[in-house]
């Protein structure tokens, strides 16, 4: 219907220059459910703690294509065979991986849709994009559903090694200024190899693989995990929740036609046409609407809009035990009395936070010695840390309406 | 009403550690009309060329108070007097210079309020902020209006050589991935000095000036007046002009209610009144409308939102003469034709776009030699670069839809 | 008897610009004891394998005392009383600190001037430095023997958390490249307080601390014990110990007067005149006198030689478990047989690495929690790495000459 | 004779790691003659204004190189022909372009090899090493003499665009500090391209183009023609001035025996055997010397050798009109005087600095338009800045004994 402005080459000020390989990509790139996602922002309401977190998953996942082909450039380089083919193949999946984020992107999950992760979404939509584009992305969606022969292509996509965590590392690392979190993805990539089907590490790169392990345990404690952030996140679900009873109860809620549609819907309806509404959704239609029902008369609804609005925020605590259920009621019978609401649950939330630096079981990362052999890495004569970064850690986060501190 | 979260420490990626030096900064950053530039992009529509600019006034806001507050430090140890009230005044003077921006920032500003600019929208509102925190900012908003006494400060606040400059190439160098435009603020704050009640630059900082100025030539050319994304811009402004006419001719168009008061009223209204409805308004409402609006029937609404939503953008050029009437004329039949509608002047818009690198005569810099007397920059024999730097440049820029690239 | 160009502001890569506080300061600066710290590399051999590591240890010092103008600073802000006196002395202590260093840093030290080491030859210099400028370095030998009253003030010199590795490590990591090695000094400082004469850490930076933990070991591994660069002084240190040999039987090698010192004298003059001497040494001296050797009659000398000059240097290997006496007896056998020497034992070196990431036992850091109370950082609640630091990792370092590979 | 560690990859804290192509490229790495380069300062006397400036021309020949092979890789992808023989004939062309330089890089040349520049002196030992290794620098020689069909090869060793610039622009205000000499060869490098063999720009890259020039500028007139390390290096040559004249009068002068046989001869020998003596040559030879000259009974030379080894400088202006030879006499006199000695020339020096920012006549730079047309830089109608870097800027250098200040 419309005509194109082609742009082929993106500054990246994370990687520099990202160019766009070929016309299916491209193409890919410019269709407005991949568009749509320029307006999610990729670390949810992080923003609330660290103002430069505002980049998106558009750019996210180019970022993720960009370090794909380097990782390929490598590998060829190192004699592991590619075709075109799977390039392609491969660069579509990593591209796609996270198309079926919605708003806020984890924040809302499940809450929007019930009982359905972005993993799933994404591959329907891929599914679906496949049909549009006439079954080029067959080999994209048999990759990332690990059903390609060669498995190292599906771990480039998803491991522990894949260049959707080099990307978002480094990437949520450059917004939030947190640089605790820096990786180098280029230097990491640079020791990627592949034996047996495996991805695995030249030797000489454990040592950035230990930084990055560190690294990724840094950001999950600073900016994924953030108390303050958290308790935004709890407060907008709780929002949604609360949302949703009040439509589904008959009331009308300012909404654009899409988040309407969620409201009301009880998913009745055929998984088409929920995907289709849900392609519409964006994190505007989310802020629109919370702005406007600042000034809806149900005081639950209002009160946690307004929160969000204009930042005024739950009291946040991080515990290494948790809180006992006769605590959290007496929170809870706090905030009904103060708010004179009868449900006091939207205001008082424990969640525990659970984890694995590195998990070996799960996903082992293996060293390859310059004599070809593997190791795994904990267990390699070189390492320094990775030894230590096998047991998990366990928290305890806490957010409630502090009646005491209110204005 | 609510109760708070106290963030004394932003954590930037462009400056670092952003502190919070007092109570009443602290309260004006929590304020609502303050909060709400969270949600308005610094940099209008340029993230449809760099993914990256997606960073806020917000954020804006608290670099440019950062700068200011190593300004003073600065100045103090040159042996310049600046009390601690003074201090106070220019600090929440900077924090607030920019709070009269709506929506896309410059993009819809004399649209959706029309013959208002920002500056004065600013001044309104400081002086609405001022009544609510019972006079502590007489001295900033004195500042800002350049009545106060000591005429440097209202240059650290509005200048050649300000803060809010300082701060917005800095960060839009660093959001955007341009690094033609990059600065070192730190470094030409550490050369800044007053004499004689102007604000000037010690010699050996001479050369970092002409850095500053070229930078900020590269980031016109480069990021501000982009072809593509200013194309963009005046698609957007295209479409609010033709909201505005639906609305005012009775239809009722999907828009919040801050947002459908400024598409159907025609400024009858008091000055608080518009004010209030105005600091409702954030990105959210114009991006919500955007998607519904493009299944509105009216083809040029529908026509223009879908371009923006999907970043389907006109053909864009840079001419050195501007191009005749008859050709403009030409372009807006066809697209008339095209479309099937009756104006086709909503598609094709020519503008002029003239930069002043360095503007000697408006606002000249000084350097102070070891002797302590001043010469202007562009005179000074220490100069390689200024004096090259004081023609305007002049160019022309042209967009319209380009029927035959059509698909 | 010269005079004087004053350069007040040094432009320093790592940290940006670097300003001398006062007349005293400059006046050590420009001193020829100091002036020499120019000609002396900060991490020795280190650049056989990182070609960028040819900062100085003027440089260092440099740096440290930016970094304690810093931390002074930051204490004083936070109320910590430090008087302009004390201030001046922690700054004069900090910026000779290194001054004992001779010729190559580390890796000559104790071969040039046997049982001497840095820290006291450092403290003599001091003293005498102390004689020139009328002893207006009393306090800062108070403070750097640790006899000061104020003991977090020695702390800042020298402890877990000094302002020498603040530098060191910054600035190694900046020249070699190695980004694992990366910390952020101004993050650190920001973060520290005194409590009850204790140089402490206020919790929130209490990931910082840990990250700098982590990129301490990853120094030590990559950098500072590469077991390239730790042959190639190996290899130094033995052409040393053959040219003092030579000389003391006699034979004339060639080398300026002050190196012919060292080589020749056996320590029988007063510490007056060997520090006299030892003050005219630097890097020059051994490479002039390396290049010359090459062509030196001694096969063990002219080899040792060739081989730093040329960088053609011995094989070297890491082990969990030490070699034992017979395999080096062998190995030393191959050299004696190859060159036609008769003592292998140049040729052949073994030493223990043992590394304690951190020694809490030794120099614990201290985290204060928001009211006030004090933790060792590995029994803090909020640490996620710190005790997965205390056990000390140690490893075995052989290098030898490869008959075998040799050319 | 010795055997080698073999190091294929380099870290570089500019360009990241610096892999070596092949074993030809590796073998002339490790060539005595190259690895010489280790120990010559790439920025000569800089490091007196500018103490990180300690990298060596081996630092920055590897660097060259390693923008080579970018420059090969991005010229192939655009569908430039160049064959594998050619790719390692420009890369041995870059890698070996400055082996001729001695020490101190610029400042000694001419003064210890009369009459021979290091251009000359660098194709003579690319010729010696072609000999020892069988011919296979035969193109490279091509190549570097300008003298093989396809030009542009040439160009990229030695033009306007060509690696040198591109690896010591950056490195060089890396090292320093200076950041207004920071430019980005990658981004340069994605936009060259080939136009009937003319190495030319792609028309996006314009203003990286204009940025590098400007850049250029701010490191010529910041950091080459910095007035005080100019003084240094006109001290320094003066030094070797009187230090040849009093060994051709039969003193005897410690040196190294390279050292001696440059200041004894006068070049009556045969040019292979000048050549063999000065590849013995570096910066220590002449820091360890003029350690020693500092107690030499002649005054002139004592007193040049002290200001160096202690950092006291002389006087030092920039101009923009000539000193008159009366001025100039009556400060030699003053200098005579002061001194008590015969002659006062060694202590006074003018020079002229005349910096043209572009040269378009004798290198001009071409830009390709989308349709493939070639224009001049400076007459592009997208140019900003280089019409007006077209003219020369001429200055005069003045540095004295000011025996006023003398300590």
């Amino acid at each position: 219907m419309e005509y194109v402005n082609k742009l082929k080459v993106f500054n990246d000020p994370v990687h520099g220059f990202i160019s766009i390989p070929d016309e299916l990509i491209f193409d890919i790139i410019q269709h407005p459910t991949f568009q749509r996602l320029r307006r999610i922002c990729q670390t949810g309401l992080t923003e609330m703690v660290y103002p430069g977190s505002k980049h998106s998953r558009f750019h996210h996942a180019l970022g993720a294509m960009h370090l794909m082909q380097k990782a390929i450039e490598t590998l060829r380089a190192k004699n592991v065979e590619i075709t075109d083919e799977e390039k392609n193949g491969v660069l579509c999946a990593i591209l796609l991986h996270d198309i079926g984020h919605g708003p806020f992107s984890h924040t809302l999950e499940n809450t929007l849709i019930e009982n359905l992760y972005h993993e799933k979404i994404s591959l329907f939509l891929m599914e679906l994009l496949n049909g549009e584009f006439s079954g080029e992305l067959d080999l994209a969606i048999k990759i990332f559903k690990g059903e390609y022969e060669k498995h190292f292509l599906t771990q480039l996509v998803s491991s522990q090694l894949d260049m959707d965590r080099l990307d978002y590392l480094k990437r949520d690392s450059f917004f939030t200024g947190v640089v605790e979190g820096n990786i180098n993805p280029d230097r990491i990539i640079s020791t990627l190899n592949v034996k047996d089907d495996l991805l695995v590490v030249d030797s000489k790169g454990i040592y950035s693989i230990e930084k990055y392990l560190t690294a990724r345990m840094f950001m999950y404690w600073q900016v994924y995990n953030h108390r303050t952030s958290f308790s935004a996140e709890v407060f907008l679900t709780q929002a949604f929740r609360r949302a949703k009873e009040l439509s589904r109860n008959g009331e009308t809620l300012f909404a654009t036609d899409a988040l309407a549609y969620f409201l009301q819907n009880e998913m009745k309806d055929n998984l088409i046409t929920q995907l289709d509404q849900f392609t519409k959704l964006d994190d505007s239609d989310v802020w629109a609407s919370l702005k406007e029902w600042q000034h809806h008369e149900d005081i639950i609804l209002s009160y946690l809009s307004r929160c969000l609005i204009n930042r005024t925020l739950p009291a946040s605590k991080i515990f290494n035990e948790p809180i006992t259920n006769e605590k959290l009621k007496e929170l809870e019978d706090e905030a009904k009395t103060y708010l004179g609401i009868e449900d006091g649950s939207y205001f008082v939330h424990q969640s525990n936070i659970k984890v694995i630096p590195y998990d070996k079981t799960k996903s082992p990362i293996f060293i390859m010695n310059k004599d070809q052999s593997l190791q795994e890495i904990s267990e390699s004569p070189l390492q320094i840390l990775s030894h230590n970064l096998l047991n998990p850690i366990e928290k305890f986060h806490l957010c409630y309406l502090d009646v005491k501190k209110n204005i």
